[in-house]
């Protein structure tokens, strides 16, 4: 791809986030986001099928490239720290600045379309991750269960690295999101199990 | 509501997830789900916007009350068992046999616009619960993530529930999931800590 339609693309990203940051998503053309990039309107269907597709133009790559990272890893005794892993070392800023991924979440979150959207990505990467992880030999049930509890830990990582100060890394805090989980995971001791038990008679 | 008021609606809803089930969802018409359910069409439409909500009528109403439990729960010193609890302990076949909610989800899994549609009301339930801990004096960080991992848990639990044999009980699933939970997260020790450092470098 020639240098210049490359920008293009990139134009159209960012003029679109910006658009439906000032003015709001449902607000805001096709025809706009194209004269805000400079390009023809047409340049913009030869990037993306609709105004929503821009905002997750990049979502099939990144699963590709994170299973891959799962079927490359060389242990998968940890399963759940391996997603999480997996995760907060991508370079998420390779994606745009943490500025214009923070206006895309705000856009996202004002949108009900585009929030459904945002969750059926995360549940399709769960998907290939539980598969990435199966395929390792990992147990369907165990792999399942650390894809969807691994998407949801470093999300919430993901969504505090979007507000936090500049200096913070993406990596220490999904860490210290890891240990959140823990205090909040009780042993699994059979005294647990017991107090679990009653607990559930007693709703 | 009169009695033969309620039977329409419970009528619908079965004639509604028989036909998706049979033909597809894309395929039925509302007018076929009214004709299966013996009612007239504007019948329908005084109980569903459209064909879609049929599948989600009881979500607002469950989500209430098991936002409700969370506030009136005994104990919130362990948020993410109580999340896993409230949502074990509700009585699922209330909505319907076990058989109508296999095949509902196998509808709902079958139709992209239908999965999206679930996962945003599991991601809304999510925030009521964050709120209602957060109402119980739980820090917001720790009740996120209880409430959106307690969600997973327990989802990956109803789905084993859905497929398992009769005589299999939700909350006991429920607890076994909870363990598998604690079998895959670290316990948050000095040691796991470096580990995990040391792996996001390698990555």
């Amino acid at each position: 791809m020639p240098r210049w339609e490359h920008g293009s693309e990139d134009r159209l990203k960012t003029a679109a986030i910006e658009l439906f940051a000032e003015q709001g998503f449902e607000k805001t053309s096709v025809i706009e986001i194209a004269q805000r990039a400079r390009v023809a309107t047409r340049t913009f269907f030869r990037y993306f099928p609709d105004k929503r597709e821009v905002l997750f133009a990049d979502a099939e790559a990144l699963r590709a490239v994170l299973v891959e990272r799962i079927l490359q890893a060389p242990d998968v005794a940890e399963p759940l720290q391996l997603v999480v892993r997996v995760l907060a070392g991508f370079d998420w800023e390779s994606l745009g600045s943490r500025e214009s991924q923070r206006r895309r979440h705000a856009v996202i979150d004002a949108n009900p379309d585009l929030l459904e959207r945002d969750l059926i990505k995360h549940h399709r990467a769960a998907a290939g991750f539980t598969e990435a992880l199966r395929r390792r030999g990992v147990d369907a049930d165990v792999a399942r269960l650390a894809a969807a509890v691994g998407i949801e830990v470093f999300f919430a990582a993901y969504r505090e690295w979007l507000e936090a100060a500049e200096t913070a890394e993406l990596s220490r805090i999904s860490e210290r999101m890891m240990s959140r989980l823990a205090t909040i995971t009780p042993g699994g001791s059979p005294k647990w199990r017991w107090k679990f038990g009653q607990a559930l008679k007693a709703v």
